[in-house]
C-alpha cells in the first residue's frame, strides 16, 4: 500500500456524507471526517476500506479500520467487525470513494514538467542524449539514464544503476543497482475499468511501481502501477525482454522470468521462482517459494512451495511429461 | 475499403491493356479504363476487383463490378456474373495490379517530411518535447501528443485525444476520445509478402488504420493498416500492453482485450468479445459478438455469437474445464 | 564465432596461469601464452575452448585446440584429444575466462560516445531527425535511417538499407538491402547469468547480431547477441512484428516468422521454415529444413528436414488435428 505516495495528490480527508453520496445511499452512519481509503492490510481505523471477497475475513478480523465497503449478500458475515456500508459493487464503488480522494488518479496523462536534466542537481549522474527529467526526481549517484529516456516526476531511482534507452519511467521507486533495459514502460496504469457499453469507467490507480535492488528489466518490457496497492518487483530478480506485468503483481526474490512471460493483474509469486518463457499466469492466484514453472505454461489456480509446473492449463510437470510423451 | 485515402497515390486509372500485360495474359477483353482495384465489397463498375475464395461468391452477385480476377479453376463458377480474368494465383496478380494503380505502396520507408510541430496551426493542442509532425495532418482540440512522437504526414487524429511517448502514427486515422499509450506504433505496412528463394515479393498496402471513438491502445502494441481493406477498431474497444493485430484485422465495439494477444491477418471480431491475455487468434477467421476467449487459447476456426471458449485449439470452455479437471 | 570483432576490447593474451588462479585449480600445465577463447568449432591450437556435453566430442576430434575446460566426469572421454582443464562447472569457468581476455563484455551499459551523424562522413546516407551514431560506424550508401534511432559504435550497416524509427542497434553488423523496422532492439547483450541468492553472475557475450542481405526485422523485435558464438539471421528471412530472439540462435535463409513468435537461447533453425504466430522454440535445439511450425505450438525437441509440427508440446500436424477434431 501507498505510503506518503507523491504521485497523487490527496485531498486531507472527505466527509463520509460525501462517500455515500457518491455511492447513491443512503447515509446510514453519522457523517466523519474519512482521511484515506486503503485495503484492508493497510487501513488505520480513521479510514475506509473495503473486502471484496469473503476470503479476507481474517484481514478484516485484524484490522482497526472502522467502515468497510463490502456487498450487501455478505452483509452478515461481516457487521461483527466493523461498520460496513452494503453496496451493490464493491468495485464500482471503492472506485468513485478513491476518485473523491485522489481526483487526479483516474487518467494517466503525460507528464507535461519535463525539461533537460539540470546538471547542478544531478552531478553526479550520467545522462545519455534528450533524456527528459520531471519534477523532484531523485537519482542516486554513479546511476546512467540512456538517451531518449523520460523520468516523470516525483520518480525515486537508486545509486548504480543503469537505465537504458527510450525508456519511461512514472510513479515508480527503482531501488540500487537495478537495471532497465531499453525501451522498457514501468510504471502507467493498470487495465483495470468497469465496462459501459458507451464508455468505460476507469479504475484509479494510486498505487506505485517498486523496484527493489539489483533487478533486471528486460527490454520493452511493461510494468504498470497498482490501483490500490503496488506492483512490486523483489530483489535480485532478473526479467527477460517482452515481459508483461500487469496492476498489483507482487514477484518476489532471486526469481528468473523468462522473455514474453505475462502475468495478470494481482497475482503473486514467491522468492527463488523460475519461468519459462511465453507462460502465461493469471490474476489473482498465488504461486509459492522455488516454484519451476516451464515455458509455455498457461497457470490457472494456485502453485504450491517447491512444485514444477508445466502444461496448459499448468499441472505437476511429471504428469504433463508422462501424458506428453 | 480505402475511400479518397491521401495516404497512397493513385493513378486517375489504368489502361485494362496494360493489366493484361502486368499479369503476363494474353487480353481477353478490349481495352478500357479501369478507375481503381477494390474488394468485391466496395468495387464500382469501372473498377476491377478480385475473388479468392468461391465462399465469396455471394459477395459478386451483389457486385456490380465487371472485371474480376479469378482462379482458373474457379472460372465456371463466377462467368455469370461478371467479366472474369483468369489467372493462375489471385494474390499474386492482385498484388501486381494493385502496383499498377498505387507505385508508392510497396513500400513503407521512413517519412522524411517531418518537422517541429507548427503552433500557430496547431494552437489548441498541447505537444510535448521532441514531437514531430508530417504534412498535412490534421488534430483536433484538446488533444495532447507525449513527447518523442511521431505522427506522419496525412494522419488524422481526432479531439480529446491522448498520445503517449514515443509513438508512431502513420497511415492512420484516428476518431476522438482516443488513448494511445506510449510506445506504440500504429499503420506500418502489415507482414504481406509472396515468398521467393531469392527475394520475397511484397504485397501492397493500400489500407489504413482506422481507430473509432473512445478506443484505449496499450503500450508497445503494433497495429498494421490493410493490403486492400482497412485494419479497424471499433468503438469503446480497450486494448492492453503489448498485443499485436495484423493487417485487415476488423474489430468490433466495447471489446476487451488483454495483454499479449495476437491476431493474424484479416481476422474479425464481433461486438463486446473479450479475450483474454496471450490468446492468439488464427487469420482469416469470424469471431461473433458476446464472444468470452479464454487467456492463452489458440483460436483456430470461427466461433458463434455468445460462445464462451478456451483451449489450443479452443473449444468450449465447459468442455476444456471438464477435459482439465 | 567472433572474428576481429571491434566490438569488445580483447587483451592481446592471459597467462594460462592466471586462467588456473581465476577458476581456482592448480595448475596442472605449465604456463603459456593463451590467445583467446572461442568455441570448439573456431578455436585455434594457441586459444582455450571448452566442452559442456560430451554430444561434442566430434567437433573435438576434429580440433587442434589444445586446452579444453570439461567437466570432471567427463575427463576420460576427451583426454586422448587434448590437455583438458577439469572443473566443477564449465559454464561457469568459461565465464570468468572470458571475462579475463575480455574485461569490458560483461556489461551493457549505454554508450556515450553518440553524436549526431557526421552529414561529411555520410554524405550518400539520409537521416532523419534525432539520429545518434556511435564512434566507427559504418553505413553503405542509399541507407536511411529513421527518426531518434541509435547506431552505437563499431556497428556496420550495409548499403540500400532501411532502419525505421526509434530502433537501437548495438554490437551488430547488417547485410544489405535490410529492413529493421520500428522500436526493434538489436544486439543487446542476451539473458545469461548464473543465479546467485544474493546477486546473480553475468555471463560475458562477447558474439554480435549478424543479419545477412535482405532481411526484414519487424517492429519491437528484440534480438539479443550471442554469448561466446553470435546470433544470425539468414539471406531473405522476414520477422513479424514483436518477435524476441535470445542469444546464439541462428536462423538459415528464407524463413517466415510471424508474430510474437519467441527463440530461447542457442536455437537453431534450418532454411524455408516457416513459424506461425505465438509458437516457442526452446533452447539449445535444432530445427530442419523445410519445417512447418503451427500457430502457438511449444518447440521442445528437434524436428527433422520436412516436418510439419503443430501443437503444445508440438508433434505430427496429423496427429494434433486428429486428436483435436
Amino acid at each position: 500500500m501507498i505510503t506518503n505516495s507523491k504521485f497523487f495528490k490527496k485531498k486531507k480527508f472527505v466527509n463520509l456524507s460525501d462517500i455515500f453520496k457518491i455511492i447513491k445511499t443512503d447515509p446510514i452512519y453519522k457523517n466523519k471526517k474519512i482521511y484515506d481509503i486503503k485495503d484492508l492490510k493497510n487501513a488505520k481505523k480513521n479510514e475506509i476500506s473495503f473486502i471484496n471477497s469473503i476470503k479476507y475475513l481474517d484481514l478484516l478480523k485484524k484490522s482497526n479500520v472502522k467502515y468497510v465497503i463490502v456487498n450487501k449478500k455478505h452483509l452478515d458475515k461481516i457487521k461483527n467487525y466493523c461498520s460496513p456500508i452494503p453496496v451493490q459493487n464493491v468495485f464500482i464503488s471503492t472506485a468513485k470513494i478513491t476518485e473523491l480522494f485522489y481526483p487526479d488518479s483516474l487518467d494517466d496523462t503525460v507528464d507535461m514538467f519535463l525539461s533537460k536534466p539540470n546538471i547542478k542537481i544531478f552531478n553526479k549522474i550520467k545522462f545519455g542524449h534528450n533524456v527528459l527529467i520531471g519534477k523532484n526526481v531523485s537519482i542516486g549517484k554513479n546511476t546512467l539514464i540512456g538517451h531518449n529516456t523520460i523520468i516523470e516526476s516525483n520518480v525515486i531511482v537508486g545509486k548504480n544503476c543503469v537505465i537504458g534507452n527510450n525508456v519511461l519511467i512514472k510513479n515508480s521507486i527503482i531501488g540500487n543497482g537495478v537495471k532497465i533495459l531499453d525501451g522498457a514502460v514501468v510504471g502507467k496504469k493498470g487495465f483495470g475499468f468497469f465496462p459501459g457499453s458507451k464508455k468505460n469507467l476507469r479504475i484509479p490507480h494510486i498505487g506505485m511501481v517498486i523496484i527493489e535492488d539489483n533487478v533486471e528489466i528486460g527490454c520493452n518490457n511493461t510494468i504498470d502501477r497498482g490501483s490500490l496497492s503496488n506492483t512490486v518487483i523483489g530483489y535480485n530478480t532478473f526479467i527477460d525482454n517482452q515481459v508483461h506485468i500487469a496492476h498489483n503483481v507482487n514477484i518476489g526474490k532471486n526469481c528468473i522470468i523468462t522473455a514474453q512471460v505475462g502475468f495478470a493483474g494481482s497475482a503473486k509469486v514467491g522468492d527463488n521462482v523460475s519461468i519459462g518463457g511465453q507462460a502465461g499466469i493469471s490474476g489473482h492466484l498465488s504461486i509459492g517459494n522455488n516454484v519451476q514453472i516451464g515455458g509455455g505454461s498457461g497457470v490457472v489456480k494456485n502453485i504450491p512451495d517447491n512444485s514444477k509446473v508445466m502444461g496448459y492449463p499448468a499441472k505437476n510437470i511429471r504428469n504433463f511429461l508422462k501424458e506428453n510423451k
